[in-house]
């Protein structure tokens, strides 16, 4: 049975209409009230350029209050937000947009500078702002089955995925959250994810549930990020491991105040020297394991396990289920997760979807294990994955564009530790012609974003294979010459 | 789309197992890992009686370990429970039994000792305690839309219909609850209300939902409240006026305890003298309305407001809606409500369901008004319907069964105020033949629970009617002769 809630936003304006949904570094902040009828405004503009129910609409901004405001304008049209990735190449993002049957690109000011040249027609945010309205009914109520927002992941298999987000996952990911941290009156959470990252996105989604303010920067700077914490109340802040590292240099002997009570770690495992470090200094760090399909985080790791359970990721929410399917010796396997919050599939890729649900649970394609008392441990991000700086390197990505150069003959992707960025990828080619590392590192900067160009070429002669014939990419580094 | 949870009291004890579930007012208590433990061992033993999936069971008990026990029981066998007040005659308890299709009767020992006699056979739960398990797949999962229990209401035409609560609707209603209170690791929620009625059970569902400790009374004592919010930690209370009232004077000149965060008041339109004076004591009233449709309350009025609002219910909570249907000249018209908290319906009762869904909305038979920021003031907390001490008394109930006395013609039935009760019913009377108060309220001991025999009873020449030839019955005091 579908269930059918009141649009979330309208309620909280009526709830909490004086409340702050949204604040800014320059102390500039929009209440629910302002923000409803800033999206509302909007989404009448929006109508006048024949965006309708089930539309497919593309966004390709930063974060900004225009974006925020356009999601919600979205939401009244029940149109669906395709969430692009501005450090994506016009191939990429060319990629997205005809997968997912996109209409219409809105887009930053910022973003349309780029020149880049789209499939379909695009609009700038700001120019929008300034068209006639068109009048039009705007959702009064949320059915929860019904499609909000896609957001492309790459697979194991490296080819990018429209994951589906329905209002009811992001609500359910959103209650689930508050089962587990619990729901204080003086909540303020900090922004420093993009909003088209499932992280940050998640973070908008509870503030309009909840009713609580959001601190949105444009993106993360470690003294803002620190200013913000010491000085401007708030309370959760969401962190990949890079990010804990620096805020810990940037806050020195001092503590934080005692009201600032998480910091929500995800985007892949952290050192254990590091989480060690946080616990001694008495930094509320959770950590977490989540995924684009889950909403955001799916198990987390409470402050009062952390020192006995180091590494962990915790335990899945209370709607969540997650099981090991297929364990080795050391009881690793695949992991499998189920849940409201889970994705009930990719956008147009039926291929995908058979694939990856099996009665109902999501195999997630990473691996893990769970000790005695049920506390999961990530063995692998996914098989291969490299993360770097919080964000999600596929290699067989990187390595099915590079095949497209004629003078490779064959190359496999691996990540390669960073003091900086936790990893880099570095490509592994064996040449058909003769080439050069500048010309590679040419070519891919034509098709990949800068953080998937590869900062280490090495040229072998075979890649190492296994029985059945695949790339182990965990035996690349070893096989250079 | 059907949601699926795992088994919440499996997964609090998982979660949290040392964490206490309930605590007595004898110092004792039992934690999630033990109420998990002996739910499932009573439902092994409860499969040995034939309880299965979809079974309809009768629970009729005061409030004890046993009772929720008996509960999760159930549910891990997918039974439903169908609650029974300890109250009601062996007349209306058979009534129910037989309404609901209930093949079994659990019932305390203290309930089996009334030796009242029932259409199916009926089991002590301390002595099914002493039978052997049967082996059983317990429930893993939950399934939203699954039943789970029945609890009889009267409507306003006095014959008790059974209200379906699903799981989801339990869910959303302790979700619901969290979103307007708040969820903080070291609540504590007081329970006085018995688990027959939805403001009990609903506490029972926050604690398993929230992993959240019950301080569970056997009924309302207020020596015992006081004692527990001045000494036990507790941080919330659910509770109706009069409990209000008695709490006051047991405070005296003294202060609940900085912790002590929400008095949650339902059951009916409170008195603004009493809540003025709870405001200015600083006690932290919620006023509320909500009904055993809605599975607890569904517009929730926060002290902030109190001032401004006193006597308003205040608004919908976030999944919940609201609006006044056929509004006089001031605006009153019937109150309707929707949302996931909402009973999808009656069992066993097609003409009331009916009679109460309209597109999905809840006519709740009670008149109200929304004011012009949309705050709700309940009018009338059903037309007629006298309230008394908390209990729900419909007047065509009693005046149903004192009809069927042949010395009476016909007869009303009205709330009269009075100092301890808030209300009590006066039956008005038109003989057929002579009888005497006496004997009618003879007759009526054998058929209607104690409270709701007429306190008073007056002979009256006729009966005061509309132009529907409806009984009038605000009219009816001012015809007594």
């Amino acid at each position: 049975m579908t269930e059918v809630i009141p649009h979330w936003l309208s309620k909280q304006a009526d709830l909490a209409p004086g409340q702050t949904a949204i604040e800014y570094k320059d102390s500039n902040s929009i209440t629910f009230s302002e923000l409803e009828q800033k999206s509302r405004q909007f989404a009448r503009k929006l109508a006048a350029l024949d965006i309708r129910k089930g539309s497919r609409v593309g966004v390709l901004s930063g974060n900004s209050e225009a974006f925020v405001v356009t999601l919600h304008a979205l939401s009244y049209l029940g149109a669906v937000a395709v969430l692009l990735n501005t450090r994506l190449t016009e191939a990429e993002l060319t990629h997205q947009l005809k997968d997912a049957h996109v209409t219409l690109l809105l887009a930053s000011g910022e973003a349309v500078d780029r020149g880049m040249s789209f499939p379909v027609k695009v609009y700038a945010m700001e120019e929008v702002e300034g068209y006639g309205e068109k009048e039009v009914d705007l959702a009064e109520e949320i059915h929860l089955d019904d499609p909000f927002t896609i957001i492309y992941t790459s697979g194991t298999t490296g080819f990018p995925k429209g994951v589906i987000h329905t209002y009811g996952n992001h609500w359910w990911s959103a209650v689930s959250s508050a089962l587990n941290l619990g729901i204080d009156q003086t909540d303020k959470w900090l922004m420093a994810m993009p909003v088209f990252h499932v992280s940050g996105l998640s973070i908008l989604m509870k503030s309009v549930i909840y009713g609580m303010p959001v601190f949105m920067l444009e993106k993360f700077d470690v003294k803002e990020v620190h200013q913000a914490i010491m000085e401007k109340d708030v309370t959760i802040v969401s962190v990949v491991t890079v990010m804990v590292q620096r805020l810990l240099q940037q806050l020195g002997d001092r503590k934080y105040p005692d009201t600032f009570r998480c910091m929500l770690l995800g985007g892949g495992p952290a050192p254990k020297p590091l989480l060690r470090e946080a616990q001694q200094r008495n930094i509320p760090v959770f950590q977490s394991y989540g995924l684009t399909e889950t909403s955001s985080q799916i198990v987390t790791l409470s402050p009062k396990d952390t020192l006995r359970k180091v590494g962990s990721a915790g335990k899945p929410l209370m709607p969540a289920q997650l099981r090991i399917v297929e364990k080795d010796n050391e009881g690793i396997g695949e992991i499998y997760v189920k849940g409201p919050m889970v994705t009930k599939g990719y956008y147009n890729n039926q291929e995908a979807n058979e694939k990856a649900f099996v009665n109902g649970w999501l195999s997630t394609g990473d691996l893990g294990r769970l000790d005695e008392e049920g506390f999961l441990y990530v063995a692998d991000r996914r098989k291969d994955l490299i993360i770097s700086g919080g964000e999600n390197i596929y290699p067989s990505e990187i390595e099915s564009v590079l095949s497209g150069m004629e003078q490779i003959r064959e190359v496999g992707v691996a990540g390669v530790e960073d003091p900086t960025w936790g990893q880099v990828p570095a490509a592994y080619v064996v040449k058909a012609h003769e080439v050069s590392k500048e010309e590679i590192v040419t070519y891919a900067r034509n098709l990949l974003a800068g953080y998937k160009i590869p900062k280490y070429i090495h040229f072998i002669s075979e890649l190492p294979r296994n029985a059945s014939n695949k790339i182990v990419r965990s035996a690349l580094e070893d096989h250079k010459e």
